[in-house]
C-alpha cells in the first residue's frame, strides 16, 4: 500500500517530506516513479494528465492537493467509483482573507497611485472612501468564503454573499441561487469572485453582470480563470463600467506573454499566489484520509460529483 | 461668542459647514478674519502661526483638529492657562488601522514585487510568510493605538504594544518604560509608531533602535515626521538592518523635491494620509466642548500638557 503524489512540475519533494514529518514509516511514491502500480491505494493530485489515474485499479481515494477540484471532476479518464475529497485548512482560508483584504484596501487608499505620484516627486493627497460605506459582495461561500466574509466583517465592511443555496448567518446578508444575484450584485462595490468552477458558474464573471454592479465598481478574481469572460472584462474596464480589476487566476496560467492583460493600466496581475497550499499544515488531514480510506471509514471533506465541490 | 478656526491653507470650508450642520446657529469665523477678538471663546487649531492665539483674550478652550498636539503644545506663544482638547474619532481610529494593514499586508504578501513584475510580463511566484508567524510591535498604545492592535490582533497577527505606562489587557503583550524597550523591540518584525510626538518620544526611530529588532524588520511611522532620525534610517535600510519602510509623515510637510527618501527603492511615501480627520465626524464633539466650556463644565478629551498627549 502507498500513497503517490501526481503533481506534474510541482514542488513534490515538499510533499514528501510533510507527509514523512506526519509518519515515518508511510510509503509516498511520485509519479511517475511507480514501483507497483497494483499497490497504490491513495493519489494526491494537482493537474494530472489525462489517462494516469485509470493505470491504478486498487485507488481507494483521490484527493486534491487544494481546496479545487475541477482537475478531478474534469478528468473524464478518472475512475468514477473512487471517492473524491479535498482539503480544507485553515491556513489556505488565512491567506485567502489576507490577499482580498490587501486587494480591496490597496484600491480603496490608492496605494498604486501614491507610488506612481512618489516617482514623480509629487505630494498630492487624494479621497478615499469611509469603509463602512462599501459594499463587498462575495461570490461563494463555502469553507473559504465564510471566512474571507467574516474577517472583512470584522474589520468593518458592509459584506454581503451569494452562494448556490440558502445559509443562514449572522450579520451578513447572503442571496442565494440565480433568482438573487441581480440583487446581490447592486451591493457590490467590491465583487469577489471565490466561487469552485463548475459548469454553472463558468463565464459568470460576463458583461451581463458586470452590467449589474454599482458604478466605478472593483473586480477581484481569485476564483478560477474560467469564471471570467477576458473579452468582456477588457470591454468593462475601457468603458469604465468597472474602474479596476485584481486577477489571481487565468484561463492560461502562466498568463501567456502577449495577452492583453499584462499591459493593462487598470488590471492588476498577481501569478496564481492568492491562496497556496502549504503542505506542513495539511498533511495531518491526508494522513488521516489515507488511514481512513484503508480501513474503509467515512472520509474528511469529501467532494460532491453532483455539486461540483 | 463665537468658535474661530485657524488652519492656515487647510479646507475651512469643510469645517464651517459641518459646524453649521450641527447647530446652524453657531457664529464660526475663520482667522485671520475675526470681527471682534474679545468675542471669540474656542478656538480650532492645525498649524496655527505663533502669536495668533494670544490676541484672543477671552478663550475658554483651545481645541485640535486632530488627534496630534504637539503644534499647540510647542507653541509658546499660547496662552498657558486655557484647557487644550483634542479629537477622539472611531473614523481617525478606523483610517489608520486601515492604513497599518494594508501597509502590513502589501509588504508580506510582496505587491510592489508583483507590480514590478507585471510591467516585465513575469510570471513567477515569490515566498511569502504566515502572519501567525509575525510579530507586529505597536509604539503607542492610547486610544488609537488600542484600536490599531485589536484590529490585527482580530485578523491574526501576533501584537506586541509598547506604552508610557503599564496597561492592562487581553491577548497583546503589552510593554511599558524605557525599561522594557528592547524586549519590546526583539518581537518588532513590523515596527509601528503611533507614538504621539513629546520631548521623550522625539527621534525614537533611531539606529539603536533599529540595531535591537529582528533581521529583515519593516518600518511603518504613522507618528511624526520627528519621530524619525532620517539618516539613521537611510544607514539601516542601505546596510540592509531593516528590510523597507512606509512613511506618511516627515519633518518637513510636503516633503521637499530634492529629499533623498523620494527616490529610495526601499522607501514607500505617502502624503499624510494614513488617517485624516473628517469634518462631518467630529464637529459633534467639538461643538460639545464649545458648549462645555461655555458653560464651565468637563471639557471632552482634555490635553495634559504635563504627559504631553
Amino acid at each position: 500500500m502507498s500513497i503517490m503524489i501526481v503533481y506534474p512540475n510541482g514542488k513534490t519533494h515538499r510533499w514528501v517530506e510533510a507527509l514523512h514529518a506526519v509518519d515515518p514509516a508511510l510509503k509516498v511514491e511520485v509519479w511517475p516513479e511507480i514501483s507497483d502500480p497494483g499497490k497504490v491505494s491513495f493519489a494526491l493530485c494537482w493537474n494530472q494528465p489525462p489517462g494516469v489515474l485509470r493505470q491504478f485499479p486498487n485507488l481507494k481515494c483521490i484527493s486534491s492537493l487544494g481546496a479545487g477540484v475541477e482537475h478531478l471532476l474534469g478528468d473524464a479518464t478518472r475512475p468514477a467509483s473512487v471517492p473524491l475529497t479535498r482539503l480544507v485548512d485553515d491556513d489556505l482560508k488565512q491567506f485567502m482573507a489576507e490577499y482580498v483584504m490587501l486587494g480591496i484596501l490597496e484600491h480603496l487608499r490608492r496605494f498604486e497611485d501614491y507610488r506612481r505620484q512618489q516617482k514623480l516627486g509629487k505630494w498630492a493627497r487624494m479621497q478615499s472612501r469611509r469603509i463602512s460605506t462599501m459594499g463587498v459582495g462575495l461570490m461563494g461561500f463555502g469553507e473559504i468564503g465564510r471566512y474571507v466574509g467574516y474577517k472583512l466583517w470584522d474589520f468593518g465592511f458592509k459584506v454581503h454573499a451569494w452562494t448556490r443555496t440558502p445559509k443562514q448567518t449572522d450579520h451578513l446578508r447572503v442571496y442565494s441561487g440565480i433568482g438573487e444575484f441581480d440583487e446581490f450584485l447592486k451591493h457590490a462595490d467590491i465583487l469577489v469572485c471565490l466561487l469552485p468552477l463548475t459548469p454553472e458558474t463558468q463565464n459568470i464573471l460576463n458583461a451581463k453582470t458586470f452590467s449589474r454592479l454599482p458604478a466605478n465598481a472593483y473586480l477581484i478574481n481569485v476564483g478560477r480563470g474560467s469564471h471570467l469572460v477576458e473579452d468582456d472584462l477588457l470591454a468593462a474596464l475601457d468603458s469604465g463600467r468597472l474602474s479596476g480589476a485584481l486577477l489571481d487566476v487565468f484561463r492560461e496560467e502562466p498568463l501567456p506573454q502577449h495577452h492583453p492583460f499584462w499591459r493593462h493600466g487598470k488590471i492588476t496581475i498577481t501569478p496564481h499566489v492568492a491562496s497556496v497550499t502549504n503542505p506542513e499544515s495539511v498533511c495531518t488531514q491526508i494522513v488521516e484520509n489515507y488511514r481512513r480510506a484503508l480501513a474503509g471509514m467515512p472520509l474528511l471533506n469529501p467532494v460532491n460529483a453532483e455539486r461540483g465541490y
